[in-house]
């Protein structure tokens, strides 16, 4: 519960009006009731402020908020970034009960630091170490050795392998998996997939041979402010770690090979997969569902759109996309050159008669 | 164990033959034992039954199910139809021990409707409400404030964060996650993505920044009827609830992006990807590995083949292909080109030839 | 912790130098201590053995292994072999502790042969057999009647469905999931999506209709020496079991459909997908995210590059690649011609002035 001039100050916004109200939830125009912050940051939104009963809104700066009926309005430049403000202070989580359940089941070798809430039936392994303000949700699995910094946020059911290290401020949604092993087979003569992927096609003269194991003995390394989506997976590195660089985000169902290096601040958004030891730059956007091929280097603040399969290097500050990933005007250009493909053949046909008869 | 007569008459089918005979199982013609109802929906598959020694089979109308060897057959005229109702009546289940496990952690605020199973170790949190005959499978997490209908049915390790809402006979498989974050970031100042994606490819003048996030306020609103599959994962809305409409499945590893709000009766494939606010309408099937960008609208009865990505609006009733996804018959048309194009080139340098000389 | 001459000897390699020396983990060469095994099997590695401290490192076959500065070296011919062998040796587990956790939900009809380690709150179900020599991590789940073979390794939260049954030495990553329930639904009548299958896009007169579900009455089989990934999806069969051979391995968050049947010796690499009934032979290899439609048939040592998506048949020993999948040589002519569209667009307009005036 926070009083108008509280939320704007929180903003560093400048507010007008009945400042003194007090807000206890956000809530879009036509659902806000008398206690709710609308968010009316655009004409079109605010439009729908007369179908519910708001007194305060978010609204863009010089709109005229006595026009629309409220009694307070908060004028903000951004309005996602306004967002970001408004729904940290709004934010009324998962109602864990404070302190460490009972039930969780907690090796006496583990360190836990002041101020920490672990759920019902998480389990924390010899040696693991959770930082202090840390909240480890219900069914979660912490490994041997690991290290976990202050203030981390893990949802339920998340599971962290055995000599993981990671970072400040963590953020964890459910059924996220770190420290998976890594995919990783060898046959014991040449396969017909190294010779196809040497030719481009051709498996050459080879036996069918089973799968040898390259077991991962590297682990993970994440860094402060790091946040992974529901269900990712995150696999061990062979010899040396997999690193996820400060401020990385992963969305759901993400996918990180082993050895893979992801720089800091990049984005990778829903179901988008990284194969065996890529190198990501700092400040990388993959649109969801993009895939990148194994050993392959992406520069920094490369953005790739959804869908993108990435199957050479790409350098720093391209926008690509596509399958396989290109510069975005060239995929657009040859998206719209296949676009007039039938009319083309048509004109080449007339071609045809008229020259050679 | 049921009669002949009894799967007939539960099917709506004619039966012939030794009706009173008992069934145990349904199998394949050639795995069937003399107690099992053999599928042999079609000639392709009588052949098999003798192979095996059933004595009974769904078979099709008219079919000699005397000249097969059978004492006694159920007729049907649409044989999924029919396995349908088949495949309920022998459901095994999985053998849940009924009433609540005494390992199971159980808030005492939570409601607990009558002839409800909880499976050993699940977590029930405070105020959740699960409805009457509903089954919670081992190691389930249902957070704080949620409410389940009447008869679900959840296995083991599904998870259900704070504020759900859902309705009567709701299905999850396991690992599925409702109730994740959603995935949802600002920059303070406009960043290189915000002005690639409106240029189509150009980041311009500006500056790397961290991504600072916005929470997730609403929660996730499910209807009757629902199923979802193994590790799929929906996320919260933003300020609203994400929204799932009555009668709709999620196979295995879909992704519902923040702000969703899918209609009634869809269908989406496995591994299929939504990103956030995408409206879908009712009664749409999306292919195994689509993907949707965010903020789209899809209407009502769209079909998207397997791996189609849609990147615009698609009208209500189109049946689209591709990545871009285009209309079925265009992605075809631009399909034959392409695969015409090594020829059409060698056509052009002819004409070249033959026209500049 | 081994000697250089212990090592050597397991890989069947040739050692030189001080061969007493103790091991006790691998490096890459930068990061190697005087205890560690460094991995310098190519010039362009042994280069940074000056940047760490090793004394012995894994060398390609006459290098100068004093000329590098260390005290011993073993002589490898095919890297990635030998890294199987070194790695297989000096794999330091997830430090579970050995015998059956007094957290673990056991029930007392199973069937827990010698030698047999169970984490914490792990539960195992009524007539299920875990084989001697297994390890089932913390917060697994073994439904009934399942069986499991000797010297399994279940890391933390994998879940087996009832009446599965799995052979020796299985392997399964965090949050794998066998035997949820098939997606298979049917409409009482025709739908709109049976039409548009039929006719390429056409989804003629029909009614909208709710789905009416198919339940799984089969399970899952698994042969010996299988591994599945982190948040891998293995669906039950409809009426017989869906199959998975001896050998095969999926990375990270595979789907299978129901009914699939997978031979020997595959491997499928991360986010790729099968629907239902897919027919898959031996030594397949899928890249990652890839994607198969349904009641296709894949011939044995079929190799697809990543991003595949395969949607009729393909032979035996065929490589392919791309949407729709083609062979791997045509794909890349078609691609080819795709990138030279735009010109030969301006080409064939000089043409048509050229000819038509």
């Amino acid at each position: 519960m926070y009083t108008v001039r509280e939320i704007a100050d929180a903003l560093g916004a400048e507010a007008a009006g009945a400042v003194d109200l007090t807000i206890t939830e956000a809530a879009e125009p036509q659902d806000a009731g008398p206690d709710a912050l609308a968010m009316a940051m655009s004409p079109k939104y605010a439009e729908a402020l007369s179908a519910g009963t708001a007194r305060v809104a978010l609204v863009w700066e010089g709109a005229d908020w006595q026009g629309m009926g409220l009694d307070a309005a908060i004028f903000v430049v951004r309005p996602r970034l306004a967002m970001g403000g408004v729904t940290r202070m709004l934010d009324p989580g998962q109602r864990e009960t404070p302190g460490i359940h009972p039930s969780a089941v907690i090796d006496p070798t583990a360190v836990i630091e002041q101020n920490v809430t672990i759920g019902p039936l998480a389990v924390v392994g010899p040696n693991a170490v959770i930082g202090a303000g840390s909240l480890i949700g219900a069914h979660c699995f912490i490994g041997a050795d690991v290290t976990i910094g202050v203030d981390a946020n893990l949802r339920e059911m998340v599971s962290i392998g055995a000599r993981v290290t990671i970072g400040d401020r963590f953020r964890a949604q459910p059924g996220a998996r770190v420290a998976a092993d890594g995919f990783s087979y060898v046959t014991a003569e040449t396969s017909g997939v190294e010779n196809a992927r040497k030719t481009m096609g051709d498996q050459g003269e080879t036996e069918t041979q089973p799968w040898l194991r390259i077991h991962s003995l590297g682990s993970v390394r994440i860094g402060n402010d790091v946040e992974i989506g529901a269900n990712c997976t995150i696999d061990n590195g062979t010899i040396r770690d997999t690193v996820i660089g400060n401020g990385t985000k992963l969305d759901n169902q993400v996918h990180i090979g082993h050895n893979c290096r992801i720089g800091d601040d990049c984005l990778l958004c829903g179901q988008t997969g990284l194969s065996g030891s890529v190198d990501v730059g700092n400040n990388v956007v993959l649109g969801g569902q993009c895939g990148v091929a194994d050993n392959l280097f992406i520069g920094d603040r490369v953005i790739a759109g959804g869908g993108t399969k990435i199957l050479s290097n790409v350098p720093a500050g391209r926008v690509v996309m596509g399958y396989p990933a290109v510069k975005m005007d060239t995929h657009t250009e040859m998206y719209k050159a296949q676009r007039r493909l039938p009319r083309l053949m048509r004109d080449l046909d007339a071609l045809k008669k008229a020259v050679f008869k």
